[in-house]
């Protein structure tokens, strides 16, 4: 497979004339092979088109097709080998351990909606048999749900895997039956492309019908814009920014017909120190934290970048292990320019703030690579200073210092939503998390004991999302089989002949 | 029990102050018993920190103890007795065995939400096992579906019972563990204090939190705007006007922390006479037509208002059967006033209109009673003026005469967004009408042959949604038992030690 710059518009390919858009190799800041030609809004209109003239045959696909589809994506992604690996550690900075997971859980990800799709729960098939003795006769009516119709996806720059071309939010909204069009992240356009093929040839392969994947690229931000406008598109995934997704959500809200966003975006996912875990076991969990804050360069929607806990010993033994592992800890490429110029003034801007003390840093960075960071503020001033709540992307970390347990209360009912809350308990302090958890539910769509919010399981039970402004829609989940529900709508059929009954509808009379 | 005119604010009561509001007798205009005193915002602020307070304890009510409370609100309902029919009656102009019929519905749709709540499905409560030999170890992850937070309901002019104070908005937002704060529509006040009081008894009655439901009055428009902006109100159960819909989307969407809105707004529901059908029983399906166009004053969010069909000696006859069965239908008495005189107003539009003629009228009505009526034009008038495409809401039917099905099939490309579709076939018309189905799907909620929209079943599989503008959420329904699922969130729990989880999430280890 080649890198040609093309965009992938239904089953063919042309190369985008508005505008190009260059890879940069994210360690070294050097161009990297291929120039991507970015799309018109001809281009968009036709990925379009091809996208809702293939809706109504692509939704009614059988169930075991469309799932064989689903894995026959997954296995052309594998048999890019080597060169998507090598490809996506050049465009994004990340190490090929974790690219190569990624990897798996992208391939995974797409046989989990396999499963689901021929297990075909999601329908939600629902039969209310009639009857006619009744007065007024009760009609014959039958539920399933169908997919909106043709999904925007917008790939993440910090998955150029999994939140990417063909991520959950592409697995989902296909295995729901809709097309989907993919706006590459311009973080990784070669990597995007490579991905993209796969798809497009897993379409011609299962000969499923022309429009049901595109992607294109955007040499600026008005085709995406532009994408979510677009008349015929139903439904918008979103990884990435806060300012990116509510711009979308904004798009979403102005048109003649609204349509669903969502919106993954910002979060500092706090983590609570209980008294009895902290001082059984303060410095151990400290170490955990410096770990889990720094892991891919702390470029994680789960990334936990505020600690609360009441002040004393357990803390202090929690900051001296954290400080331990962290001032050991070289600093990590970035995934483009811009974040890491965003990272280094947010860091600034935490160093120069009057309330706040820095307690460690990593290894030294560049303009390339990011030095970890952890910092400390009272919780009165960081209640005060609404600032403070802003995410840092990157490997940066604030402490908030509470006086008692009230406080750290008060601190939790200040904060905005979340994606997860880690507690850090032992069972001396069951009764006071308990006490804690009807609050934490309202924060957070995940929350978890123990350990920390990266690493964010594929599976049924699994919550990707939370309250605004975490999502842009607290019903959803991005991760997980849950995920699908985001794309489907129900239709209900009264007193409908068998020949004119959607098949999975017919066989019950 | 007596009407006061108060408000109903969580356990208590308070007469309102902010301006007055005064019940009108709908078949006379004449002013009814009791003067009703308008929120203030310090009342709505009351209800809200109530339902607030409220809400952590009554979304972990036991499934068994929600269930009896539902049942002992439809109990405390149905003991109001004739007071309730007699005052409905007066407020709504609707028929005694109309509302009789509609206090069933709502008594048997608080009874079917309580054995939702009871059977505990819509928890969709999920396990996924630990598995701590895998490389990473998989983590114990268990979900369930939460509720949104307090709901704002805001009851409808034409259901005074069964979409009112204590309707499907309600059952289903209290089933999901929601605290509500009634808006009661202005059109019958003294039902929805009757139905309010019945609600508030079972909250004392059962134990209940207090703030778990509440009723407001508002004297003009701004309570109910400040309702939906309230930071504490966390969703928006509405069916009316699509003016009045969009209006709280609109509110919605500016907040600090935005919330989903389900305004069930206007629909045409369209009708579709097939040839053979129209050929066998074109009169006796126009009979049946005109009994559906202008049951309850054609005041149903499902009335029949378009009819397409291609010309000919079969619509001919639908004709006459349709003129026939109209022009001896008594004028009735519609809900308000205000929606008499925008009913008149839309019949002017299209008795002045050069492309429409008026093929019948029924008897004649006055300022308080509704004439029915029905209009013929061409689909090309029709898909050239799109004001024709407007809902006259009352007993007013369009035929769009079209030259052949392609037209039928242009002019259904050409319809906004509809509640239902409904489709008169023999069996030789099931081939033209299977191949019209993907489209058909895509523009309504509910497909419905040789019937009428009017009869919504609360039922499994009813759908009572639809396509944007029809309503402001097409993934959701407002009957049946699928509107619980408007009012959930999934919340994941990982790794969570016994003790912390929900009751619903221990008992699988």
């Amino acid at each position: 497979m080649t890198i040609t710059g093309e965009l992938l518009i239904g089953n063919r390919t042309r190369m985008g004339q508005n505008g190009t858009l260059t890879a940069i190799e994210a360690a070294t800041g050097q161009a990297l092979e291929g120039v991507f030609g970015g799309a018109s809004a001809a281009d968009l209109d036709a990925a379009a088109q091809l996208a809702w003239q293939a809706f109504p045959a692509y939704r009614d696909t059988a169930l075991e097709n469309r799932a064989a589809f689903l894995e026959k994506a997954a296995e052309n992604i594998l048999s890019i080998g080597e060169l998507l690996i090598e490809r996506a550690m050049a465009e994004s900075g990340l190490p090929r351990p974790r690219l190569e997971g990624e990897r798996m859980r992208t391939v995974t990800q797409l046989r989990l909606f396999a499963g689901v799709v021929r297990e075909g729960a999601f329908q939600d098939l629902r039969f209310d048999a009639a009857d006619a003795a009744r007065t007024p006769p009760k009609p014959d009516l039958r539920l399933r749900k169908v997919g909106l119709g043709p999904v925007a996806v917008f790939g993440a720059s910090n998955f150029p895997l999994a939140f990417s071309v063909a991520g959950g939010d592409t697995a989902s909204a296909l295995a729901a039956g809709c097309p989907v069009i993919v706006k590459a992240h311009p973080a990784h356009p070669g990597t995007s492309e490579l991905v993209a093929r796969a798809l497009q040839q897993a379409v011609i392969d299962c000969g499923m019908p022309e429009g049901t994947f595109s992607m294109l690229h955007d040499s600026g931000h008005e085709i995406g814009g532009a994408l979510v406008a677009h008349p015929l598109i139903r439904a918008v995934g979103f990884t990435g920014s806060r300012r990116g997704g509510l711009a979308l959500v904004d798009i979403a809200a102005k048109r003649r017909i609204p349509i669903p966003v969502y919106a993954e975006m910002s979060a500092i996912n706090p983590v609570l120190l209980f008294p009895e875990a902290l001082k059984a076991r303060g410095g151990k969990i400290g170490g955990a934290f410096a770990a889990s804050l720094t892991l891919g360069a702390g470029q994680f929607c789960t990334n936990p970048g505020l600690v609360l806990a009441v002040e004393g010993e357990g803390l202090e033994a929690f900051k001296a292990g954290a400080v331990e592992a962290l001032k050991a800890l070289p600093a990590q490429t970035m995934l483009t320019a811009g974040i890491g110029q965003a990272y280094r003034e947010g860091i600034a801007k935490l160093v120069g703030h009057s309330d706040v003390t820095q307690l460690a840093e990593g290894q030294e960075g560049d303009d390339r690579r990011g030095q970890a960071a952890l910092f400390e503020t009272t919780a009165a001033s960081f209640m005060k200073d609404k600032s403070l709540h802003d995410e840092v992307f990157g490997a940066a970390g604030l402490i908030v210092k509470c006086r008692d347990l009230a406080e750290v209360e008060a601190v939790i009912d200040d904060l905005e939503g979340q994606l997860t809350v880690a507690l850090h308990i032992d069972e001396g302090d069951h009764k006071t998390a308990a006490r804690l958890m009807p609050k934490l539910e309202m924060l957070a769509g995940r929350l978890l004991v123990n350990g920390f919010g990266t690493g964010v399981e594929v599976s049924p039970a699994m919550v990707h999302g939370g309250p605004y402004p975490a999502t842009s829609d607290v019903r959803s989940t991005s991760v997980g089989t849950m995920a699908i529900d985001r794309f489907l709508r129900p239709v209900a059929y009264q007193d409908m002949p068998a020949d004119l009954l959607p098949e999975g509808l017919r066989d019950r009379d």
